[in-house]
C-alpha cells in the first residue's frame, strides 16, 4: 500500500502531503480533503490571526477525523532603513492609483504573532506542526515534542536539512526550485540556493537520517514514484492542489493556473521581501525597473498588501501573487480527493512496470 | 535488462548516456569506456576543428566497436556591435595582467566551422549525432537520415521539444535546470528558462512521441530510475562523469568537481557568451559588476579563451570555466565504466524495491 517510514510515522495511507499554501488556497475543505483521501492536508497558516487558526482547525476537525498539519511561518527581524520603506510606499502609490486605491502614505503595520499563533497549534491537538524560513526555538521544538506533535522544517540545501535534523525534526521538507510560493531558505540567500529537486533529494537523504519529503515540481503519479526512487519518504504538491475545487484560490487565480505553461513563473521578492516563485505579472515586469531596494519581509509583504486586495476585489490577476510551481501544464481542477486518487492509481501502475524493467534476463 | 525505446533504438545496453561535454573532459578514453560499459559515451565536438573531430572519432573507434555519439553546436549569427566588443576586451586586460598574460587590443577571431564538422560527422560513419543551441537546417537533418545517423536535439521547455520532434529528430534531450555546462535553450532566453528537471521531464514527454532523455541532476541509480518514473526512455549524466579517471577536465577542476557543494554553481554568461552552469569562481565574482553588455556567443568566448588558456596553465581554477550541475555532491573520481555499473546495480535494486512498493496489500 505504499508505506513509506513516514506514513507509518504520521498514520496516513499515502505518502502525498499537500502543501503549506498560506494566503487563502488552504481552506479547511482542501485540508480535510486531502486527509481522508488518504493524503496529509496542510493548513498555510502563516498570514492567519490565532483566532483564524483555532477557526480553521476546529472546520477541519468538523470535516475529518485524520491527521493533518498546520504551517506557520518563523519570524525574522527585518532590518530595513525607514528611508527605504517610504521610497517604496511612495512608489507602489503609482501602482495604487492603477488598481483605483487611495495612496497611502503612512506605513501600514504588520503584526507577527508567532507566539500567539504557536499556543493555539499547542493548545488544539493536531499531527503535524510544520514551519518555513528558518527554525523555532529549542524551547518550541521542546512543547511541540511534549504534546506528541510530529515537527517538519523546510530546506532549500543540505546545510539547511543538517541544521534542521540537529534541531529536532521529525521529517524535512527537501523544497526544490520548482516548488511555487516562497523558498524557504534560512541559510542562505534564498533567491540564489534554487537546487532542483532531482538533485536536492538524495544529496539531502544521504545527509540526514530522518525521511525527507521532496517537493517542487511534482505533480502526478510520476513524480511520486520518481521521488521515492530519488529516496524520499513522501512528497508534498501545492501546484497540483491549487485549482483544485476545494482549494481558496481566486478564480482568476485558477484559471491562470489552469492555462500557464512550464516556463510562465519567475523568482520574486516584489510582493513579500521575501524570494516566492509565481507566474509572472505586469506587477512584476514593473517593479523590474525599479531602482530602490526592496524591504525586508514582512514589510514588503504589508506595503503591498492593499493593492493585492484591491486586485483581488476586481479580479485583475496582475497585482495578484500568483504563487505556482514549474509544473503547470500539470495542474487540474478537479476535486482534491480525485487528485490524490490519480497519483496513487499511476503511481501503482508505474512501480508495477519499473519493477518488472528490474528484471535481469 | 532495463531495455527502454531508446536503449533498443540506439542498441545499448543501458540507458546511459554520458554528457557531451566540449572543451576537453569527453576524451577518446571517456568515450569509449562509456559506450564499452553498455551506455552511449558522446564526444563534445562544439569545439573541436574538423581535423581534430576525424582524430578523436578515429581514436574512440580503436578503443570500441560499440556506438557512440559526436555533438555539436548549431551557429548562430552574433550581433554584437564593435564597440561592445572592444569595451569587453579592454576590461579583460585587467584579468590578463592578474594571470600573467600579455593585454590584448585586437579582437581575437571566433571560428565557425560548422558545414565542415558536419562533413566529418557523415563521413565517419556514427551512430548518433547531437546538437545544441538551435536546429540544423532541414536539408543537414536529411543527410544525417540518409546515412542512417540517428539525431538527438536539446530542449529546455516543451515549446523547444516540440519544434525539435517537428525538425525530425529521433530523440530529445530535456536539459533540466539542474544541468552543469551550456543551457541548450534556443527558443527563449537562456538564462531565463530554468526549469527543474523534475518539473521537465513529464512536461515534455506528454508533449512529443520520440524519446525522452532526461539530464540536469542526475548522478546516480536513484537518478536514473527516478527519471525512467517521470516518463524518460535514458538519462544524459555530465557531472557524474567529469571526475572520472577517463575525463580530460583539468587536475584542479577535478578537485573542484569532487570537493563542491549543491549550493557551489551559478549560471553565466561571462565565459562564452551564453548561459551556463558552472562552479563559482573569482572571475564570475569580479564580472559580477561589469557595468557593460556581455558579448554574444562565440565571440565572448573567442575574448576569454586566451584568460582560460593560461589558467589552465599555472592551474587557477579561479579563471577557469569549471562546468557543473547541481549533483556535485554524488561526484565520484572512479573509472566511467565503474561509475555505469554503479548505477546500474544500485537501479536494479531499486526498481526491484519499487515493485515491491507497488503490491496492493
Amino acid at each position: 500500500m505504499m508505506k513509506t517510514e513516514l506514513t507509518r510515522k504520521l498514520k496516513i495511507e499515502y505518502p502525498i502531503l499537500q502543501a503549506p499554501m498560506a494566503g487563502g488556497p488552504t481552506t479547511p475543505d482542501l485540508v480535510a480533503s486531502v486527509s481522508n483521501a488518504g493524503g496529509l492536508g496542510s493548513l498555510g497558516a502563516g498570514y492567519l490571526s490565532p483566532e483564524q487558526i483555532r477557526n480553521a482547525i476546529r472546520e477541519i476537525k468538523k470535516r475529518t477525523d485524520r491527521p493533518f498539519a498546520v504551517n506557520l511561518f518563523v519570524p525574522e527581524q527585518p532590518s530595513t532603513p525607514e528611508d527605504t520603506i517610504a521610497e517604496m510606499n511612495s512608489y507602489l502609490n503609482k501602482h495604487r492609483l492603477e488598481i483605483g486605491i487611495a495612496p497611502n502614505t503612512s506605513i501600514p503595520k504588520f503584526a507577527e504573532w508567532f507566539e500567539e499563533q504557536l499556543q493555539v497549534v499547542l493548545e488544539e491537538n493536531i499531527t503535524v506542526f510544520s514551519f518555513t524560513f528558518g527554525i523555532p526555538s529549542p524551547g518550541i521544538i521542546k512543547s511541540m515534542k511534549q504534546k506528541g506533535i510530529l515537527i517538519a522544517g523546510t530546506a532549500t540545501t543540505v546545510d539547511e536539512a543538517i541544521a534542521l535534523e540537529a534541531a529536532g525534526v521529525d521529517a524535512v521538507v527537501a523544497q526544490g526550485s520548482e516548488a511555487g510560493g516562497h523558498r524557504g531558505s534560512f541559510l542562505t540567500n534564498s533567491a540564489d540556493t534554487l537546487i532542483g529537486t532531482m538533485a536536492l533529494v538524495p544529496q539531502i537523504v544521504d545527509h540526514v537520517s530522518v525521511p525527507v519529503i521532496a517537493s517542487g515540481g511534482i505533480m502526478d503519479g510520476r513524480g511520486l514514484v520518481a521521488s521515492l526512487a530519488l529516496g524520499a519518504s513522501a512528497i508534498q504538491m501545492g501546484t497540483a492542489f491549487l485549482a483544485s475545487i476545494e482549494s481558496g484560490a481566486h478564480a482568476v487565480y485558477k484559471q491562470r493556473i489552469l492555462s500557464s505553461n512550464e516556463d510562465s513563473t519567475e523568482v520574486t521578492k516584489i510582493y513579500s521581501g521575501k524570494a516566492a516563485r509565481g507566474i509572472f505579472t505586469g506587477f512584476m515586469k514593473d517593479m523590474r525597473c525599479y531602482e530602490g531596494t526592496i524591504p525586508d519581509y514582512p514589510i514588503q509583504n504589508a506595503l503591498t498588501r492593499d493593492i493585492r486586495q484591491a486586485a483581488s476585489k476586481v479580479s485583475n490577476p496582475e497585482y495578484m501573487s500568483l504563487w505556482a510551481g514549474q509544473g503547470l501544464r500539470l495542474a487540474q481542477d478537479h476535486a482534491a480527493a480525485e487528485i490524490v486518487k490519480q497519483t496513487v492509481e499511476q503511481a501503482y501502475l508505474l512501480t508495477k512496470s519499473m519493477g518488472n524493467l528490474g528484471k535481469r534476463d
